[in-house]
């Protein structure tokens, strides 16, 4: 069904197509088609598990006959060896599909650790962790959906569903306040108004000019308690810069409600799993 | 021209409409057409730059009037804070772009910095080092080409240019043997054919059955000495496995010809670079 | 340069193969390929005309070498037999082009012209007139573009860029406070809630909810009065529903702050325009 | 199967898309994936229904488990309230293609109602009412369908399935004669040749050149009859312009046997059909 | 300009993405970027030109700096060893578009040549040599486009252009009679209907119901003759069947107005051309 | 199941696409939708069959209740009369179908058939009948399918999966040795070297630079036989140029490893084959 991964099919083809091209050569000229198989997804590390319906749609789309059954659930914490799924059918299948399956969902659990452990040190303040536009082109639906499978939240999807009102924008339009009236008047009124704030001048103009999320950008941790204190509650705080597995419990400390980390998705490491095959 | 990177085009089109969809509604509404600006792309942390060309063809598809001038060459080395490149023209093509341009040269740059640290530890060996299919989905092309960059060099593109023969083949085709006969019989007289071994009895069957090139998977120095003796120059050989900064030299000392390493494209990080912009 | 209308190009693309398809036969067969012509677009009614850069594309995809020169700015009133543009250049391509841009061009100026209509009748007010998602299937961007160059405002583009919980998802979700608090736990912090209520008990407790915009559903202006008092400024107010032009006006003097009109859209007549070809 | 809507799915694909781009963020976040409902669709006004395997479509393209059962024929005239058909199935799939799929109907059904009219006020002539190529942009198959569901014919499909000699060809070709000439030395023999004729000049020029059809465009009613009189059964007469409700009975009096009508597809008002869930 | 081959941009480019896919790996090792040549097109035997639009095509595609010259027009006849064009610029350029380039231009002037050959056989009769819809898949376009250039005419595009009641539908809808009564009914008046007749009844049944078009399949020339007096005038006659360099002749002396050829398109053989590169 | 043809689908996709357009006119008009009926294909003369999988996937992709039965196997040899294989379901979809199959397996059987006279021919010798480059655009996949089903081989695919350097490179690059170098130092090591010769000399060169494949293009029997010798099986042996029924034994008995021959995609010619329908 659609639902939260519109565009899953177009990215799984494109991958297929991109790794099978003319035809798996090995596979049709080593493997007989009438031979069937199991082939075992297996977690060789510690980790967060995302992408499981990816598999699901790579196997699809190479054979809709193989049989894919998960022993983990989407977005569960799983120990080094654990067994994620078999799929099962004939061997030509599993074989030609191993690498694009693999390649996704390495990724994705590799994202999904990576925020998990995030989350989990702000355990217990009022901050949320949330990512980014930098993420892989042409992946960020799957991107975003692997933070939220680690417990993360999502930002703004593209430049077209919120105003965000950045650094070189202030730059281009000459000045926060006009800016942000700009914005109001033309925007739909369905959209929130972010403006990124570098000093606590700034702050007040933005909080002055009626943003409604103020991004406190590379401050320092009294700059953000102090910008905090200005905005009191008239906009959603956002901090980010500098955030990472040493001091994000710190600027979480300080009350922010938002802390996005682009590191979430530009910087993950691939979880490492791997498929070993039985007939 | 077409030559190296045919799908360029292509991909960057995804990318910026991944980004922008239906508009970026900041830009438009805080931006008057009318201004223009010069935006520097400028490296943050030293590292080897990859993927001009696709800033290059990304400005352009945003607004084929912006004027692209490069400070350094693709390829080359740059110490922290050097400007890369030059982006002048109407300021809400640069904005538009900033981020997808970014999220581009930030990858390939990391893939290019990484894969010129192994090469580097490496100097002085008869090893090449070479990328796998560890590739993000849908950015293989880019992501190998930024190996290249990187003074590394390619394995095969996908499962279509050449027959390799895993340890799932073995398992599905009835042993080293058969399936390289199988293979020969097969696939075009312009395929190599490549067996993955674990143990230097396979290596002996490998050879035996006339592989073009055996890949030493995870095997022990020792080991890969030994196969390398009994392979005796009638294959290229190719180490895999366990391959990093710690490991890579002592690999590339036993002569092994080949070293291919996941890890130069499915674990690199981002290189932090930043666009700043002045009216 | 893509900016408020990244899709234009596609959307040209595909009018201009529905019409022509495998080749105009007529335009091909009757004229002689080196014969050169003007062409003008004449509006045979007042009204307000929306889409001209879309005429200027449609042209441009047929024969770069066709040039446009544009009589009236984009969003301006005209009046009856006025001369919009004059496309010169090969015959055979002004020929090829004429009903595509034409079929464009009157149905984008219908949409701009009754918007004008509706906003010219709330002047004084502070309701803004704005679009909804009953759309032309396809058309979605070009007929919201239309309504802003008729004087009108934009609401959400799709389901994805705003949360609108409506009737249906009220009985689907369980009620009003409870679809409320599911949607600000998991949407992303820059999104806006809708929520549209039926009746001044449902306006309560969507203000007690915390909905940053009530749509108030074709309530009468008493209920409409009483509404926007129990509200208070604590949210945004738009009214729908049984909007005209003979109902506009009194809804305006409500004080609601957005009327939307799904009429702007779904039931908006062609504006009469012809091509008049010269040698 | 594919038969007369051969592009129907493809339609339907981009008309989701452009809705639910990356998701539809209220049903996701409301509505729990496990509560099934049933929906209603409801015809608010009398109207002769054209869509119904357009709705199909859109449901089993969001959901291929969703059940669609009409209480009325395609085609059909129905009283104001009357349930035109049932969708079951999970109600997160009802709610996302709730608007696709009334903007589709209510368009259709709208030309199917226009069209019955019309087709109902020549009731006894032998005139045909006819479409014409004033659709709206990437539509055309599917408002020439809901013409033929409203009783009405078909025109060409587009610029390559028929000659249509226009004002305009007959100033850049040199006139009717020479442009008829061109015409049947260089188009197909399975092709027919239209000419548009503002005079009874014209028309004996056109006959006498070989026309196969006279489209007799904005003529008086005694000129009208005069060019049929002239055309004496050698060619098909068709006449347009300036028809509407008021015109239409008498035009076709005049004996003519063809009546386009391009405001059935450029200027039809939506048919008012709601969709109600009910759990 | 969009004219008579509206799809050959993205005919071509399906072309160049099957041969060059993520590379012309000959061409980028061995040829430095920065060299230039000039490659001529030679036919080795005689024939018809047809395609040298597509070689542009080709061409500018992979390096719109390349430049075309061409020393023979389209459609012209030209003896063995003739230079047909020149293109000059980049090496890299013309080597890696040469195949594709030929590929386009052998097959095309290979149809030509044999349609020019069979057109000059009936030289001096009535009869009209045209084509039939057993063309290459995805190259129907650019194969009657190739008939035009040898001298031949189009017969219908596809099976939306023109109603043709062939054997299998006469099976299908219980006659000649019936068939063409429901055609009458239901389709445009634009359209023209054709009957295949494999006897002489059915010649008179087909006269008498109304068609436009008789195919006279497989006739002997007696025949032919007596189905052509059937006829009168009544409609346009076309012979097919069993047509070749030996028949065709007599074929055309029965006075039949069109011989339709399936082999000018399905069994063509590519005129020998070869390009040849000088520094 | 994706293995041998990956792009199947689209490649019938688009030549349904080709033929239907906007609909088959002729059979929605004059065929009840409710008739069943079977087809048969029928060879009309002797060959071999290949093509029978893009038979079902164009009525699969018409009408997914079409039903196929084979009654040969796919590359097997038939004689005049064969029933190929019987299509049973709604008569309206195997009408539609019925042309665009046959275009494909006509001309792929075609193929095959070519094929399989050249492999009799060299029967008994070391040579392998492959094919080449010189495919029709958009059907490469498929037509080297047709030569496998024929008994023959596969040279490359494409530009992409083998180096081949040709007379124009050699031009290009400054000679073979040149050449040879700069392949092996920049493609990868999974990749092939294949040097055109047309002397002995050039094959005493290209056998000291180490190509893999030696193409000895358009020598004499006695220079064939010579070459042989020169390379002594330090590289697999090619034989191109002038190929035919006639010359292909001798050039077999030189020894030679591999024989490629072009005509046998540029120049098959189809197989006879038709459709036949009963109620």
């Amino acid at each position: 069904m659609i639902t939260n991964l519109p565009n899953l099919s177009e990215t799984v083809r494109l991958a297929l197509f991109e790794d099978i091209g003319t035809g798996d050569i090995t596979t049709q000229s080593t493997v007989d088609p009438a031979i069937n198989a199991r082939g075992y997804l297996i977690a060789k590390a510690e980790g967060v598990i995302a992408g499981l319906p990816v598999v699901e749609e790579v196997f699809a789309q190479i054979d809709p006959e193989l049989h894919l059954r998960c022993f983990v659930k989407e977005g569960s914490r799983v120990a080094p060896q654990t067994r994620l799924c078999e799929i099962s059918g004939r061997a030509q299948g599993i074989l030609i599909g191993e690498r694009v399956a693999l390649n996704f969902l390495q990724r994705l659990s590799g994202i999904a650790t990576k925020t998990a452990r995030m989350v989990s040190l702000v355990e217990g303040t009022r901050a949320r962790i949330v990512d980014t536009r930098k993420t892989t082109p042409g992946l960020r639906a799957l991107e975003k959906y692997a933070v939220r499978q680690g417990g993360g939240s999502s930002h703004r999807f593209g430049l077209y569903d919120a105003v965000m009102i950045k650094d070189n924008h202030i730059v281009a339009s000459g000045g926060i306040t006009q800016a942000v009236r700009r914005a109001v008047a033309q925007a739909s009124h369905t959209v929130t108004i972010t403006v990124e704030c570098d000093t606590l001048e700034q702050v007040e103009e933005a909080v002055g000019a009626g943003a409604d999320i103020l991004l406190l950008d590379n401050m320092s941790l009294e700059d953000l308690r102090e910008a905090i204190e200005i905005i009191n509650g008239h906009a959603i705080t956002e901090a980010s810069g500098g955030v990472n597995e040493e001091t994000v419990r710190a600027i979480a400390e300080t009350g922010v409600d938002i802390i996005s980390v682009g590191g979430l998705t530009h910087s993950a490491i691939s979880l490492d799993i791997s498929l070993d095959l039985t007939l």
